[in-house]
């Protein structure tokens, strides 16, 4: 983007932490860089800060994994929720998804990720265990599996099901279909298939 | 993005703080606070150190003006540059945006803005006192005007050379054109019009 020879190398040192973010490129970084420059000093202090803030202070979920500010997540702690039913996902970012929707109320279990042998990552890698100690409770009646689709997934879905099956919960699994207000003629043949299959009582709500 | 009441109050901060970005919408925001939640310790910490750094022990040449590690910077200190020229430009992106190009090896003069009687900035509050002491030094023979071409732009070009010409100084301004590559049928008719009116001997090099 600049030459090195004839830049500040504090800016330079900047571009490059800017720049070592997904997503972002080095003109875009540059672009960050001066913003930083013309901000007054208090404000770069509560950037710089909320983030050694974040890493140095979140938790984890003891129960679900999720991050919290404190030791339970307010998820888990909230005593107006349904406990008999958790959603499992693979990452923070599925709750959250989720969570925005305002249509779910259970209780939620992290994976931390999902089977994929290339990667390395076996069962013993994930907070399977974990759940399978939760549904041993008793106090779970069903268990929905929210992963991806992806050979992985659906390997890692199976698997779960194996586990979980031997207690007494109602296994489920989030519904697949064309997306609301998408076209029939764009979704992909599989998409439409699993419409088609899993079609329900038609709903006047 | 997330409903407030879920999440983390430490994340919530942290994704504020990337979205107070120029450019970064919420979306984004998130994706990137993840990501620091994901790194090791040390590389946020070097993150924040970068920002903090940049703004505590950035200076401002004392010459030119562009942003410095030391008092006097790169440009202005390297002997091997040419001091008979100085390119005026409006801020730090600009001299980058030059210097990138490696065909200038002049020193140059940052206003730090332009005249805008409606943002309230007049002659005083830029850098044109600074240029015109450097004029007056004798030792320069050209001064490149490198403003942008808004009315704004003009006005300071207008102004600078009204200053400057007092002295005994060439005062240029940079060629505009049809851009390197464009087609002309695509070029706006201002510009198409500077491109036949400022043409210049064809060059074989």
């Amino acid at each position: 983007m600049f030459q090195g020879a004839y830049s500040s190398q504090l800016l330079e040192e900047a571009v490059n932490q800017f720049a070592s973010l997904p997503g972002i490129g080095r003109r875009t970084a540059l672009r960050l860089a001066l913003h930083i420059l013309d901000e007054p000093e208090e404000n770069v202090m509560r950037f710089t800060e909320a983030f050694s803030s974040l890493k140095r202070n979140i938790h984890v979920c003891g129960k679900c994994f999720m991050i919290s500010d404190n030791e339970i997540c307010p998820i888990c702690d909230d005593r107006t929720r349904d406990r008999s039913t958790i959603c499992v996902v693979e990452n923070i970012r599925d709750v959250l998804s989720i969570e925005n929707t305002g249509q779910y109320r259970g209780m939620y279990h992290i994976l931390g990720g999902i089977i994929s042998p290339i990667d390395g990552i076996g069962p013993s890698d994930l907070h399977i265990r974990e759940l399978t100690e939760r549904v041993k409770d008793g106090a779970v009646r069903e268990v929905i599996l929210a992963l991806s689709t992806s050979m992985e997934g659906e390997t890692t879905s199976y698997y779960l099901y194996k586990q979980i099956s031997a207690f007494p919960v109602n296994v489920t699994t989030i519904a697949r279909g064309v997306g609301f207000g998408d076209d029939l003629e764009y979704a992909d043949e599989l998409t439409l298939g699993k419409s088609i299959v899993n079609r329900h009582p038609f709903n006047t709500i």
